[in-house]
């Protein structure tokens, strides 16, 4: 049988979702808690590959189990078996076909700056911190840019040129509120790190660095031409949707 | 020369403010960063002593020192010898009779919940979790019997007889918004436990325990009229006030 999982992380105690040898990931905590609960080796199939430190207020993953286990108490029977900075949110029955990764259609990430000239102790490892305001209305003009179906071959990580770099970018707002800045995007799918480079190429151009304007870099192909990837603690996957 | 420091913490990763043996706390921390600095031992005097998992987003001590340090720069230099669970907000030189603690004329405490059907990793160790919302206008309603002056003896950790149980609360307020019930209590001073005592009465006479009505839990002096000690984890120092 397929089941369904809804989750939630804290990715700081975690080297991201995918399974590694000698790191800590929440696949791996997830597998080991869905294998004992089962009594049978059980592997999850997530909706992305979140880098480390990056975290999810909601992610998805099925898995195949022989045994039949009553959906709407797996929340209850996992949190005793994972660790307090991941949550099963819901789970349920789904169809045998259905794939967490493949068939999501699209997906919202925020990326979360705090204005402050000394580290807040609430919000360490939870966000980027900025001494100066950047200018977010500027900002938020600049990534109009992102909208549209484009080549993102400038807004991946070097290394990653496997997949096919066309992306849709639904929208993406950039807004300034109670000593925040928050870019929250939304798009079909995202390469490797797009998301942290896209917040750090917007963070770049605001604060002063020789880069092209965004349209420019986009049609250039190239990594080189684009800003830092932002810090990965910054980085929410916030929703994931789903025909 | 005295010097004043405006703090915060987060209280997950400590047993409190109080310098203790065999226990990390946050006086322990700051000492040892401040010895380091000024090159002499220092001890600081903080504004209250927090239990253990308490959090402080303001927090005053003040300590002497020998040498001088421009104590605008306090915040940076520290910055680089405390845990990242800990922040100096401000630094300043202060009058050699102020006090840290004897000179406060009043605090603000907050106690957080969330309301969630299952664990938060967002919130975890920052509130207590509750399943059923309890009703907060009612509440509210009877925290105002907390109002005035009044021997708390009721409301304070046995075994803690020996300071004047006698407090005045300015106010008291209970409310609900966007899955939270916060209650935000300021008063001239706190016993020993007392808002985590107050919150937990309010909670267990909410649901349904039988225990007394405010007013009359007050006029036993009595502490085992109270309800129970709501858990530290969800206490905030928020504001303290001086002269």
């Amino acid at each position: 049988m397929r089941y369904l999982l809804k989750l939630a992380f804290l990715g700081t105690d975690f080297h991201g979702w995918q399974s590694q040898k000698n790191a800590r990931t929440v696949q791996d905590v997830l597998n080991a808690a869905l294998s004992d609960l089962f009594g049978e080796k059980i592997s999850a199939v997530g909706c992305s590959r979140t880098d480390a430190g990056v975290h999810a207020e909601e992610f998805f993953a099925h898995f195949d189990a022989e045994k039949a286990f009553p959906a709407e108490r797996l929340p209850a029977a996992l949190a005793e078996r994972l660790p307090k900075s991941v949550s099963v949110l819901e789970g349920r029955v789904c169809d045998p076909a259905f794939h967490a990764r493949y068939d999501a259609v699209g997906k919202i990430y925020r990326y979360e700056i705090r204005l402050s000239p000394v580290r807040d102790p609430f919000w360490e490892g939870r966000a980027l911190f900025l001494r100066r305001a950047p200018d977010a209305a500027r900002m938020h003009r600049e990534a109009q840019a992102f909208l549209g179906t484009h080549d993102f071959s400038s807004f991946r990580a070097a290394g990653s040129e496997v997949e096919d770099p066309v992306r849709r970018i639904d929208s993406f707002e950039v807004k300034e509120h109670d000593g925040r800045v928050t870019m929250t995007v939304r798009g079909n799918g995202f390469l490797y790190h797009m998301v942290r480079i896209m917040a750090g190429t917007l963070l770049d151009r605001d604060a002063g660095k020789d880069l092209l304007p965004i349209p420019e870099i986009l049609e250039k192909r190239d990594r080189t031409y684009a800003g830092i990837t932002a810090k990965a603690c910054g980085l929410y996957l916030q929703k994931v949707f789903y025909e």
